[in-house]
This record gives structure tokens, sequence and C-alpha cells, in this order.
């Protein structure tokens, strides 16, 4: 079974609240969370109090994903707007070991996010430490790109990797491009968490769109 | 007359088109809309996405404050989804005279904002090109600060400035710890445009709130 | 057939478009550009003004490789300059799929470069974008080096892994320290694209030095 | 009587060694050398491998403008490959005293370059240490610019202060949109070094070019 | 009458414990502590935990002198460790009037240090909220350098802005090539506040040497 | 044989020299000089002029670790000061190859050091440059840290490779957490050079607690 977890970068930043109600209500497993600081990425999209903000609205796990510099800065205030569990990128921490356990000593699992061209090898040594890996299936930031399908073979790599080592438990998350068309795909390859965004939020009927990533 | 510009950092981010609708009913005269990137000061706000969804709720002046580093990235984004009026930090900006026309170029009146320690000098090459400087009456960026009242001298000395040189179209705005008590102090020292944050989302009836600044 | 790619770094810039129509007319197969920043490499050679000068001189390729820092902010500037094929250091780019995506779309093959202790897991999820892939033979930037032995693993490494993909379309370029005595190394370890600098501009008939090469 | 110094940005780069000889032979009084990095100016032009390939085309003094950041890094560089004066930008010196010292070390005349909006306090602490100011007349390293009419009153200041401490033996350089209507100008408001790009190079007549500028 | 200050630079490192024990029955007032980071100046010298170390050996004051970027990180840290004055140079701060208050939220006067080029304005509006102004008489950092004697004039126009403010409270101090030669100059410019090095710990009678600066 | 290297970073800075003399007269094979800038690790230590002051109290090894960015700009003065041997960190060199020839052009081996998430494949193409490879089984420069188990399947995948590449000369060194307890694991696991500092500073009979430690 996948875990569905619509991406609010995709819903209308001025009803916020309702937008991430609706998709509890719609059948939505998690929120995920999108923050980027226009540094690691070319884009600025927002921060803790917006986490904070919309934290009433839902009690549906906010995944959140840090595209940011030097994550460990902002973990703490994170954690405290209501983020109950947190991924950084591999390329942005030259001491990810420490800053996974700084997320986990906040009390959230903690998650690694490895770019299109970032090798596995970066997520190795810390496996036993994290509980789901994000293989970016575009390139995090840029607008209007489509799904990488060369991302599948890592996908399957990790997954095999995985199972190798008695590490069934980790999730594989993938974000980006994924919709009714490429979800089956990315399944396949060994994905269990479907980050989606227009595909959800994009949609009328969200009920129907998350029915159909399913 | 004073302008008065509530800011957005108050408002509630999970209703925020609502908010911002309210502020205009309540008798504002500008929006003011704090961009933080974690970077240029330690705070991550938000980004362009968040000002073109809010942009439908109201008619009034969008005066966006980029407390960002290398601000000439973003500029084009920011006068994309709206914004009305865009002032830069004058220590973020090694070219500011090009950072101020690029801003122009976009049809935007532009704007310098000064940190509390930096000297006036920073703005006297550029007063001819711009429209407002924003005297930080706080440190941009950092939680729970009182309005520092050596800023007074400051805001004297540039309306002074300004006067001498015929330059009194150029508004002189203050931003942060502005409520009813240090209004009056500011607007003696010269200030005309008055940005509030608390002193405004965080009072029950906020046309009041507005009335007790002017 | 190797393609011999004299590097213009080792010509005299005085009478620079006289330098590359004489290499072509020693036959030579590419031109080879070395750009540096004087901060990804301690050294800053020439942007995009030069290689737009001498582009009237030559109708070879004109091989750009980029030792620069955040190379996606100078592709448009090169593309337009007249280069050919632009070759970025997976070293510089944190985002490095989407760099090399940015070169395609400005209608251009897209190579990577690898310095000498770069492992190859660092382009092996770009392989099926890029039709290059540049083993730099010394470290670039710096002065007065020899061509590094061990280099010729990594590309034997490289060459059966294209292989075993079906990848032999991809080009295997060597940088540093090659002349006659390395360039049949290199060419057995699996390298068919070779830059020379002093081998050929450094040498007085220039038509004999690329024969000796090949 | 000015010193007119042609800026080879606006030379051709083919054959930069005859170009240089012809604006000796023209009149021209130094050389200008537009040193950009692409770091501290969004433009790489060219570095020191290019100031030592046409050093033995000409006897007239290599006005080195290094619009580069961390500019002590390269001082020895550009000595050593001719540079007869170096001018670095203030701006980009933590310690900018050190900076000049470090030039004057390699036995060469030093300057400081301000930037349009850069206060002359940026100098203030070195005028004793200098024999030049360099007042950009246009923000260095962005294209297609027009001279910026109100740096006139910054020459003006300048001029005064250099008289005021006696001083009048640094010169005032002007880098910038300078052509026949502005050479006047600037030269009214104090200045007595005039860089020009098109204004020599761009011209057939290059004697022509650099008497209308006189 | 003058503080003298010896600098624990100059003092033997593997036996610093006594060296300030030693200074302190010599007669000295404070203790300097020269803090580097390797990135502010090009040197590296020690951290908080060398102050710890040698915090039980006297009584004297601890001037603390971060010559480091962003010196907000470590104020916590020297604070713990024993410090009882801290000096932040103003190029290093984007916000120094927040790190100013940062050090006397630590319950620590606080000081602000300016290097040779860089004018009084950077300090003159945080006046109110320092009791030391740090005038460097050397570039910090760097090795083998005398006394600058323009920053004399910088030493007596700050002390005249001080007494025309009434502040005449703000202690000036200065480093860098004092010894009894230029102690009387700079004591006369208005410096209450000596730092010497070599001028101390570099002379056998420790008493005398200090007596000397007097 | 292991080699017990303490490491200075838990003696008594106010009696460094005696310290090392001490340890020597226990029975310590190497010292371990931990250099930290605050910048490639949130502390700051200490630098060249410590090394040099307690270079004349032992004989023993100077086993110098570099966590600082950008290492090659000391690596002369550590040299000069006294290091028999220089690691830095693959984490901090963009040129690593370069930096370990810069290491050995002054006549010390080399080795480099590896954060606990970075993989091996980081020094598989200079090994055979180098005499040592520094697994870290803590995260450098944080406190308070206990030894990372998973390191150790770190040390036995290097031990492998270096025996199968014929290159068991090359010492692998551990460090951060090794005591009684964890240091017959890590020398099973194949390391050979053992750095601990409470385990040996912290205790009053240091030749027990090396010998504890062997």
């Amino acid at each position: 079974m996948s875990i569905i977890a619509p991406s609010i970068l995709s819903a209308d930043f001025a009803r916020l609240g309702e937008e991430i109600a609706e998709a509890e209500r719609a059948g939505a497993d998690w929120i995920h969370i999108d923050v980027m600081d226009g540094h690691f990425v070319p884009n600025l999209t927002f921060g803790p109090l917006v986490v904070e903000a919309v934290r009433p609205y839902t009690k549906l796990t906010f995944d959140t994903h840090l595209m940011i510099e030097q994550p460990e800065r902002y973990i703490p205030a994170f954690a405290a707007a209501g983020a109950d569990r947190i991924t950084v990128h591999a390329e942005a921490c030259v001491h990810l070991h420490r800053v996974i356990h700084l997320i986990r000593e906040h009390g959230l699992p903690a998650g690694v996010a490895l770019n299109p061209a970032t090798p596995l090898s970066a997520v190795e040594h810390v496996l036993d430490d994290i509980d789901l890996v994000l293989v970016m299936t575009v390139n995090p930031g840029f607008g209007g790109q489509r799904f990488i399908p060369q991302t599948l073979d890592k996908i399957r790599s990790l997954s095999a990797i995985l199972r190798q080592r008695g590490l069934d438990r980790i999730h594989i998350e993938v974000d980006g491009g994924i919709n009714a068309d490429t979800a089956p795909l990315v399944r396949e390859a060994g994905a269990n968490v479907l980050v989606a965004g227009n595909a959800v939020f994009g949609e009328k009927d969200r009920a129907a769109a998350i029915a159909a990533l399913r």
C-alpha cells in the first residue's frame, strides 16, 4: 500500500488551512511540505511560520522536506512548528550523520533526499539511522519539469540494497512528476511514498485524484 | 498623513487571503510583505508564490521588503507575482545602484532598507534613484525585539538630508516595534510610512488598531 | 580514431584568431577552450567574449570546458558566443542533472568533467543524458603538473561501464599532461578525445605535433 | 591634461596584440585592463595570461582594474604578467589597507575603485596610501549601460577632499559611458583619467576618437 | 591613566597559564585575547577551550577580540569560557546592532573593532550600545606589520565625536605596533587602552616593559 | 601493534608543553593535533602557533588533523610549525589530489579523513598517494558524542580494499569515542592508529590508560 503525500506547493496559499483540511478529507496519508530557501534551490517557498499556522487544520503527518542549505540551523524551528518528520538533502550536509541525529534528538524520524545525479553511496553509511530515503524524480526547485525515467533504476537499486541489508522498514519516497501514469512505474520499482503536487491540488476532485494515484 | 502598512508576518498564514482582505477593510494603506531567506536574516518566511496567491484578495499596494541575499535573483519573480514596490537591503547589495534600476526596469518604485547599525552614507549616492528609504527600527529577522530608540536620530538626519536636497518626495518608512506608543515618535522624527505587525494583526479590532497608529 | 583537441590555454593570446586558424590547418579536430574563474580553480583565464571574438576564425568544434563555480549562470553566454559543446565539472554542480539539461536546451551536447580524486559514481546517474565524460589527468587550474598515471585505471573503469551499458557513443576525453608519450596509454585505456596544450601550441610544427599525438 | 585609457574590453580579442599597438599609435596614454571573474561582477573576461601575452606589444602603462573577489590572491600574478598599476574595488576588500600595501610591495602604484552607490568614506582612511581613485560611472560588469550623471557629484566631492588634504597628486579616474559628450562633464568635475571602451575601439579612426575625448 | 592589555598572541603557548599569571604580576591591567579563525583574517589562533583553560590563572579582565566571521555563533561559548568583555569586527557583522546586544545579553560589555580602512561611520549608530571601540593600528591577522601612523587621525576623530556626544565613558583601544615609541602618540590622540604583544611578552622584564608603555 | 595517538584536545591548554611531554613519558606513540576553524566544524580550537610552541617538548610524531575549510591555505604554516604528518578532510577539498600532493611537497606523509556519512569512494582514486585514512568514528567538532558502531563496517570494507590492492602499508586511523571498550572492536575491524582524548588525558594515570588501549 502506497502512502500518498500531496505537496502543498501546489495548494492555494491564500487559504492553506482549508486546502490541507480538504486534502485530509480526500484521503491523503501525509502532507508533503516543500521548504526552499532560494539558495540550495533556485526558489524560495516558505518556512516554519507557515507550518505552524496550518498545523491545527489536520492530524496528518507533516512530511517536511528541507531544500535548504545548512538545514541544521532550522531543524529546531520546524520541529517546534509541528513537523512530524524531517528530510534533508545529502548534498546540503557536510556532516550528514550529525544532522540526522539532530532530527532524532527532536523526537522525529529522519529522511535523506538525493538529487537526480547523486549516487546512492551518499546514504550507504547512514541507512541504519534513517527511516526514509527520498529519491528526487525531478530536480528540486526548478519549475515545469517532467518525471526523469532514469531515476527508476536508482529506485530499484536502493530497493535491492534495503532488502539485502534487512532494512525494508525504510520508506522509499519519490517526488517530482508523479501522476497516474508514473505512479505504477515508481511503485513497481520499489517506492512506497508518493509525493504529488498538481496531480492532487491541481484537480477539482481530489479524492478521485488520490484514488487514481493508489 | 502617515501610510499604515500592516506586515503579514503577524497574520494568520492558514487563511492569508482573508486576513489581507480584512486589513484592507480595516483601513490599511499598504500591505507590507516580509520576505526572508534564512541567510540574510536568521528566519525563513515565504517567497513569490505566497505573494501571487494573495494578490487577488486586495487592491492595496504590496510593499515588498526583501530580506534576502543577492535580491537581484528574485526581483523578476516578485514583480511577476504582483509586488507593487520592492525594497532591498543596502547590506545585501554589492551593486546597489544596479539592483535599484533592475527594480525600476520592472516598472516598480524602488526602496532601500538600512539595518540599525548601517550609516546613511550607504544611500547617499542613490537617493535620486529611489522613492523610499526603510529605516529598520529593530534588527530584521530576529524575534521578540523592541523598538530601538536610537534610530530616531537616524530618521531625523535622513529627513533633514532629504529636505535639504529637495527630495521630500522620498518616503521614510520604519519597521519594527511600531505601535501606538512609538508611532508618534517616529512620525515626529520624519517617518511617514509605518509598518506594524502585531499592533495590527495581533489585535481583534484591526480598524481600531490602525486608527490608533494614525 | 582519436579526436585531437588543442587547448588554447597554450596559444598566443595576443593573436588568438590566427593561432586557432593555424591549429585548424595543422589538423586539429576540436579546439579545447579552458574557462577558469579563479574560484573553482586557482587561475583566471577568459570568458565568453574571447570565445565570441575567435569564433569566425575556424569551423572546428569549440569544446568548452567550464572550470567555474555555478556554471549554470554562464551557459547561455557561452552558447551565444559560439560554443559547440559544453562540459561542466561534477564538483561544481549541486544540481548536475539540471545543468546538463540546461546545456541541451541551448542545443548543445553536454559533458561532465571529473577531478582526479572524484569517483565515477558522480556521473553514473547522468550517463544517459551526456555524450562526453572528461577524465582530468592533472588537477585543473594548477600549473606545471605531470600526467597522473593512476587516472588510467579510472579511464579503464569508465570505458568498461560504458560498454556494459551500451553507451559506447559517449566520448572519453582526457586533459592534462597529454603528449606523444602518454597519448598511447590513455588511448589504450579507452580515451578517444585527447586535449593537448603545450604538446601542440608549444611546438613549432603543429601539424607534426598533432600527427605525433594520433 | 587628461590621461586617456582605452579599455581593451572593447577591442578585438582575436588580435589583441595589434589592437593595443594600434591604440598606442593612435595616442592612447594608458591601456585599461578590465579583469572580471564572474563573481564580483556578473561577467567573466580574462586574467593574467592575457596581460602577459600582450605585454610586448606596447610600452604604455597597463592600468589594471580588478573586478574580482579577494583580489589579494591574484595581485602577484598580475604584477608578474606586466601590470604597471593595479586598482581594486573597496567593496571586494575586507582588509583594504592590506591589499593596497600588497600592491605596493610588488612595486606598483595602487588604486581603489568605488561602485556608483559606494560612499567616499570607503577610501577616506587610505588616501595617503594610494595614487588613484576610480569612480565608476556605470555599474561594473553589466552591459549596455549609460553614464550615470549623479556620479558627477561624487567626483566633485572627491576632488574637493583631495585639494583640501593636499593630495591633488591622486588621480581621479572615471570608467563607464565616457565619450565626447560626457568627457567634458567629468573633466570639469575633477576627473583626469578617462577610460573609454567603445568610444575608442568601436571607432574606425581611433586617433580621432582619442583626440575627441581630450 | 592607560589600561595596558598584553596580547597573549605573543606569549608562550606551551605554558600559557604561567605566562598570564606572570603578566598579572608584572602589572598588566587586562589580558587581550586574539581569536582568529583563518577566514576573517588569514591566521588561525585559538578558540574558547584555550580561554577556559587559562581562566583560573588570573583575575584580570579577559578582553576578547574576535577576528572571526559570523561572531554571533561563538559569543555564547566565549562567555561561558570566561571572557569578561567581547569585541567584534564591524566588517564581520551584517547585523552589528544585534551582535552587540547578544554580547550584552550574556552580561558582558561589548566593543566594536575597525580595520584600518573602515570609516567611523560604521559605529556611529551603535555608540550608545557599546563601551569600547577598537581602532586597529595594523591590519589584523597579518604578521610583521608596523604601526600605521594614519590611524592617529582616526583616533582623534573618534575621540572628538565621543566628547561631543558625551560618551567619554567609551574606551578607545588600539592594537598593533604599540610600543614605547608609539604609545605616547596614540595616548595623545585619545586612546586609553593599549594592546601590546611583543612589547610585553617579547621582553624579559615584563614589569619594566609594561611600565615603559604607561 | 596499534599506534596510540592521544589527542591534545583533551589536554590542559594552560600547560600544554608539560602535558605533551608527560604523554610521551606515558608511552604515547603519536600526538594527535585537532585543528578546527569554526567553519568546517562548529568548533574553533587552535592553529599553527600552538603547534610551534609545543614542538620542543617532544620528539613524537605530530599527527595533524585539519578540520578546516580550504586546508591548502594552511598546509605550509603547519609544516613550518613542526607537523610531521597532515590529514585533510575529503569533504573540505574540491581538489583533493592536489592538496595531498601539496602536503607531500612539504616533505610530509598525507592522510585523508572521512566523516561518518562519507563513502569510501571519496578516497578510492588517491590511495596510491596517501599513507593514512582517518575513519571518523564520531562527527568531528561536535561535543559529547559516543562511538558510532556502524563505522566498524566502513573500517572493515576499507581494510579489505587495502589488502586487495596491496596497500596494507596505509594506516587506518580512528578518531572519536575510542576507549578500552571500543579499542578492541576497531582494532579487530582493521584500524591500527587509535586516537584517544579523554581516555588518556582525562585519566590520572596516563601510562595505565595508554596500556589499557593497547
